[in-house]
């Protein structure tokens, strides 16, 4: 049963905290993730070999395998897999090749021409995480951006099974991407890896992948301490589901069991302007949380759940922009009118028929998404992520004859002489 | 005079030192930026007032200036200095709203429709120095991208002036950006105050803006214990200059010395294949800073600058790639051939008539750039910079039938079976 409250008797103190996501508790484990990362930097891949002895508890011979090794792996994966696979891929490949665009020069003044281009991050890395849930549609999910970034050096760091290798679908994922290398590292030690170097695991320039609270204290650190970026920030995965009393029940229980089934700390949120809605809901969370093989997890990701019940959908839709979710599922008729109104939210949802765990998946959006609140200023992964947008400009005779003046003027008034003079003794010599 | 390095002479060991940028000092102030941090969080408006007494030397009766007193210190400025603002903000204003685009929807299986949308970030802080320099093109140049992305709430922090308020240029600026209100707070105070909110100034969810190294170490400290993001890690300022025998070195010397008087800290590079042209900028160099009103501080930059020759000029743009620059500025006649060799830069300016200085106020693009090395992973502030791009997705009957059984599997492999459970239940009902 969800908690439930009532949207328009809240006081601002207390939606404040149903907001408001759980604490981070990683900052209990700084200590420990700044030793990993210093022992990393100091004694790469020795470092790198004893914590896979201490934490993955396996004796490497290698830090990575290769590419005989990955076709031998992804031999093993069952053919109507590997189908599924292709076409998870294909989707997510067309969707994000149109995040590929070059944009028109502009013409500001007679003479001045300003554009962009966009150039590849040279080196990024990729945590494929592999603990509890080895996950390849995560691996799909950034290797793909990267190839069609065209990114030179994709390193990728999975943590090793306990047999010292990798899963066979990971394996099939590189394959399917054109990655002939995988690393066998994983947790803060991977991150650390990646933003120094060591002998075998080139450094990068950006760090990219979900990971538990370890790998995700790790990336904090890095990016604040070293010239390596971030993906961005990552907390636990969450979901507001919109629905009214066209909702089917049974569909609505199901997306928020699926959010549940993640961690006990994930979060599933139902907003709705029908109490009944509600209660159907609830008798269907009973009903299919008994036939989930993760069902304890689940259980406990729902007692940190709550309804909440508004007058109508654009409260709901209020409430929802305040939330910020990571995954945003509408399922009512008229979704389209609520579209607009849509501020804050990582990846939305539409309709009756559109599941989160398609988008998890394979309808082509990248489920690498902002978590925690942080849709209200960060956007999911994409092509975008991996590269840069380099501004360009070139200048005229003509344009600086028309630009110069205005330049001279502003560098004087910031009383920035020299400024100025890299204009005048251009003008001097036309 | 530049130290001058022979590029192919340099080892590995050498190479890095010269690419590598002064180290960051403000780990030293962290403590005390800490404490900043803490008091405002704490103590409010009232921790503000204290902090403007303590650092600014003024006593502040009211924490922002309104739109009557920015209409009366607008009024101040000179005919010919707002109307160069007024060029500057046309020409910024027409680049970046090339920026603002729409993407197609992409059916990536059918029956699955999958496309983004942008929405502004709601509430944007804009950090404007004022210190030493009063930097009114930096308001420009954070302001009109966050208009043109449509962010509802704009917090505008600049440090008070001796006399209490701001300086005229920013107060005409505001007038052209429509914008109504400027608080007069400083430093990592003000950082603190937009990622916390206080009594006076509305919490923020990214902070934007270049500062001191007080600034820079408060957004460090707030991206990663906050949820409040920020546009990026900042250094001082650089410039990198690739220049051949083509080019005029009286130019080139200006360009460097432009770069060398933002402080002590920035560096100036040149890179050429020609030893003479380097010679020439040398004595170009002593005869142009002689007559700077900041010659001290452009002279200690020179000194803490370099000039490096290579062999031909793709070897000139290997080193500028290694380095990163923050400004790159290419003054050969060909240097359309080096464009698609150019893989990390902020901006990029072409040819003999292109100074950095065009940039910097007017030409219309972005003078908001990465820093340090920054440039390998980072672009400069945008239109992009302001908004999220959010993933939609419907599904249809066919597009469930479609795509169902893919993500049935999919989500069996990975272990997650609620996921399967969410398209099963509606592949049931069909």
């Amino acid at each position: 049963m969800l908690k439930s409250y009532n949207y328009s008797a809240l006081g601002s103190q207390e939606l404040q905290k149903l907001i408001t996501r759980n604490a981070d508790s990683s900052n209990e484990i700084g200590t420990a993730v700044e030793e990993i990362i210093a022992e990393v930097r100091t004694n790469g891949d020795k470092a790198l070999l004893n914590y896979a002895q201490k934490f993955d508890k396996v004796n490497l011979s290698s830090l990575f395998i290769g590419f005989e090794e990955i076709q031998e792996l992804a031999s093993q994966v069952e053919e109507h897999e590997q189908k599924a696979l292709e076409k998870a891929f294909y989707n997510i490949h067309k969707f994000h090749l149109e995040q590929l665009k070059d944009e028109a020069k502009v013409e500001t003044t007679s003479g001045v021409t300003c554009w962009r281009e966009l150039r590849p991050i040279e080196r990024v890395g990729l945590y494929v995480p592999g603990g509890s849930a080895v996950l390849p549609s995560t691996f799909l999910m950034l290797g793909i951006p990267a190839k069609i970034a065209g990114c030179k050096e994709i390193v990728v760091c999975s943590p090793p099974q306990k047999n010292g290798s990798i899963n066979s679908y990971i394996a099939y994922c590189a394959l399917l991407l054109g990655i002939k290398k995988v690393y066998l590292i994983g947790g803060a030690q991977a991150v650390a890896a990646m933003a120094y170097g060591t002998e075998s695991i080139p450094k990068v320039d950006k760090i990219f992948g979900p990971g538990n609270q370890y790998v995700t204290k790790a990336k904090t650190i890095i990016q604040s301490t070293t010239n390596t970026a971030i993906d961005m920030p990552a907390g636990p995965s969450e979901v507001l589901v919109i629905a009214d009393s066209s909702a089917n029940p049974t569909f609505v229980a199901a997306d928020l069991l699926a959010q549940a089934e993640h961690g006990a700390d994930s979060q599933a949120v139902l907003v709705s302007d029908s109490q009944q809605l509600i209660d159907e809901v609830n008798k269907q969370l009973c009903l299919q949380l008994d036939e989930l093989p993760r069902k304890e997890i689940a259980a406990k990701a729902i007692e940190n759940s709550y309804a909440v019940v508004t007058g109508n959908l654009t409260e709901a839709m209020q409430f929802s922009n305040l939330y910020a979710p990571e995954h945003l599922i509408i399922e009512t008729d008229n979704y389209e009118q609520l579209i607009p109104e849509i501020i804050n939210a990582g990846s939305v949802f539409l309709g009756h028929l559109t599941p989160e765990s398609a988008g998890d998946y394979a309808s082509g959006t990248n489920h690498t998404l902002p978590t925690s609140g942080y849709a209200r200023s960060y956007s999911g992964v994409s092509v975008d992520s991996f590269v840069k947008k380099i501004t360009f400009q070139h200048i005229s005779k003509a344009g600086i004859k028309n630009l110069g003046p205005t330049v001279e003027i502003l560098a004087e008034l910031e009383g920035l002489k020299a400024h100025a003079n890299a204009v005048t003794v251009r003008m001097k010599e036309l």
